[in-house]
């Protein structure tokens, strides 16, 4: 079993861990199992109230982890009581043992819980392709359900005990209206922390108390993942395991709309994408040896979608990345990333911006272009780079953290 | 203007240069125009027995360099009497200033040559943005009109002319026989060195006095390419200046052959094919801060193009990259880097190999997999991975370097 190691907290992390309100249907327990580390707990369980139903949206890798096929499985049912969520194994390539791992989870949290195994969803963290071993749970999950609050700090133990090298918890809470009805939405989240070997996953749960039908729910989850997580990417690597799950208790006692993209859940909508925005934000500046944290617009692209593929050939250029750890506005590298990403661009219509100071435009060095405001510029904490194609209306945003070496250090150095 | 760096060379570097073979049609020279260096050569001068034709394979980005769109020009022409290449500045992402740039060095060339602007071949690398000062070659490509000489330094010396931060110069020759006649074939490479700000190009150019008209000739180019410089990567960036051009001086004397599959082409293939992979394989040894060679094998595709794909993602991984680094045999970012890839792959079918060493099997960790026998092969300079699908026929070979913090420093420290 090894000790639980701790890298020096982000300079990007928020200042303050934030106490989210409690959310009527959910309680929380964490405890520790001994999957993996000590002297740190590594369960999570939730508790949701009949009634309770989930959506979710996870890893499109070919290779997914095996808690990975069963929550697809258990959102073909749509009701949620209770949720397992382990770190410090992924359960991952496991083949035979994974799936029976995950049988084992299930039955043991089903018992705790009360309730049916298609009502369980599990989702693991941490070394791929180690047996887990989920006899641990016995007896720790019942114990949860019986520990299970909604005080004050349960929603910062809850985002404790998902991480693995992640260097500080990630939450983050919302309100909104339907129908004059007051709701909250809570979330939490993990990044790709990779200090010990094969660590590599983005884990994120979201609840909220309002009442809506899964069909909504999953609308407006899928929506919402396409400007949230879908639009942050620390080294490119997609891990067998991203698992973002929404459940909701239906306890605030609003009305239910059927139709996700009716007015009246205009200002919920809001909130839930403004609220896995910040949860996918929070994963960036956690990025593993991130300094920066570095927004890429791109804007003038034939479409939305080219645009996307544009900015995330950026964020994932490691000269792009290296440039920013060198406080470089290295924008011969901009270039070349807009032009592998394989989308119309014409090299005598580009323009490109550090921050508010423009250093190229119309294919060239923009003639105006200040090396000590774009210095200043490079100095800071967070960085936008901006691209605009001159080419339509189309436009992206995206979200990624600098290259330095402390991420060949995280994820190259421990043997050496 | 910059005094030239001199990184340590790479261990993975030959440990000779070797000296090529004259090649009837082809002779050589080299200077000091003082593009961006001092104190090395900067120019190479090519001159082309009348009758040389030219084929070209040049970058996929959207954003090409102004001597790459010359380039693509000429080829529609096919004739060849000199080629420029100068180190230092890329003449890339320079607007109008670029082109006139190409045109003046074209018509500089042309002159010393005795030979029509058409004719002539460019190339450029170096720091991308900055206008390409081409009136420094007035005089400078006269004298070497003058000079160029088939002696046997005359190569060693174009490759050392067109290094930008290469630690070693490239040089590759073969023969082969069409139709019982001997030809030859030499070539030399320039890889993506970074070490100044902005530099990024691959540059490979090969000869042979072997007849062959243009078509037969772009068809071996652009099948050889397939094989070996499409299948090399360092770090997944697309250079806005990727050029390799072949030309054929046809003093051989053999009979020309029109169909390039016709098999009495087929020695003359194949060792294009073989050089075309060492100067390929020289390019990723000598990749920024390697310490390791890393060939990947796909095999048990749906498609080679599916392996390829496959291949590529694990190749380009930043996290199988500095597992490499680290000397660790991590099948788990193996299995990650294949699910990422968006091709078909059945996760309990995997088959992972490090070297000789099977790791995992049928979705699981291999129970007869031996720490000690990985270790031992992690160790080496030369490190082969190897992945089987167990779905189909389709097979790819892909080679790249490891990612380590030398590759940091060389790309983002010059500031700090």
């Amino acid at each position: 079993m090894s000790s639980a190691k701790s890298p020096p907290v982000s300079p990007l992390a928020p200042s303050a861990v934030p106490e989210l309100p409690p959310l009527p249907g959910v309680r929380i327990a964490t405890a520790q199992a001994g999957i993996r580390y000590s002297g740190r707990t590594d369960v999570l369980y939730v508790d949701l109230a009949p009634g309770t139903r989930a959506a979710g949206v996870f890893t499109r890798s070919k290779c997914p982890s095996a808690p990975v096929d069963w929550c697809r499985e258990a959102l073909a049912h749509g009701g949620a009581r209770a949720v397992v969520v382990n770190s410090g194994n992924a359960n991952a390539f496991t083949g035979r043992l994974g799936r029976e791992a995950v049988a084992k989870t299930v039955q043991i949290a089903a018992q705790a819980a009360g309730c049916s195994d298609r009502e369980v969803y599990v989702a693991s963290t941490g070394v791929i392709g180690e047996p887990l071993p989920a006899e641990r749970f016995e007896g720790v999950l019942a114990d949860c359900a019986a520990r299970a609050t909604d005080g004050p700090s349960a929603w910062a133990e809850a985002a404790r005990a998902i991480m693995t090298t992640d260097t500080f918890p990630k939450l983050a809470t919302r309100t909104a209206e339907i129908d004059g009805v007051r709701v909250t939405i809570n979330g939490i989240a993990k990044g790709a922390g990779m200090i010990a070997p094969d660590m590599a996953t983005m884990l994120a749960f979201v609840f909220t108390d309002a009442a809506l039908p899964q069909a909504a729910l999953q609308a407006l989850l899928t929506a919402g993942t396409k400007t949230s997580f879908n639009c942050v990417t620390v080294d490119g690597d997609t891990s067998t395991s991203d698992t973002l799950l929404l459940f909701a208790t239906a306890k605030a006692g609003n009305a239910e709309i059927a139709d996700a993209a009716d007015p009246r859940l205009a200002g919920f909508t809001a909130a839930l994408d403004s609220l896995l925005i910040e949860l996918a934000q929070l994963v960036a500046k956690d990025g593993e040896g991130a300094r920066k944290f570095v927004t890429v617009r791109v804007t003038g692209a034939e479409s939305d979608a080219s645009a996307h593929k544009i900015a995330m050939s950026i964020a994932n250029s490691p000269l792009v990345k290296t440039a920013v750890a060198g406080e470089d506005a290295n924008w011969g590298r901009v270039v070349m990333a807009v032009g592998k990403a394989g989308e119309p661009a014409d090299r005598d219509r580009l323009a490109i911006w550090f921050g508010d100071v423009r250093v190229a435009v119309q294919g060239a060095r923009d003639p105006d272009y200040s090396e000590d405001a774009t210095s200043a510029v490079m100095r800071e904490p967070e960085i936008e780079i901006r691209v605009d194609l001159g080419l339509g209306a189309g436009q992206a945003r995206v979200w990624t953290c600098d290259l330095t070496k402390a991420y060949i250090e995280i994820n190259g150095d421990y043997r050496s």
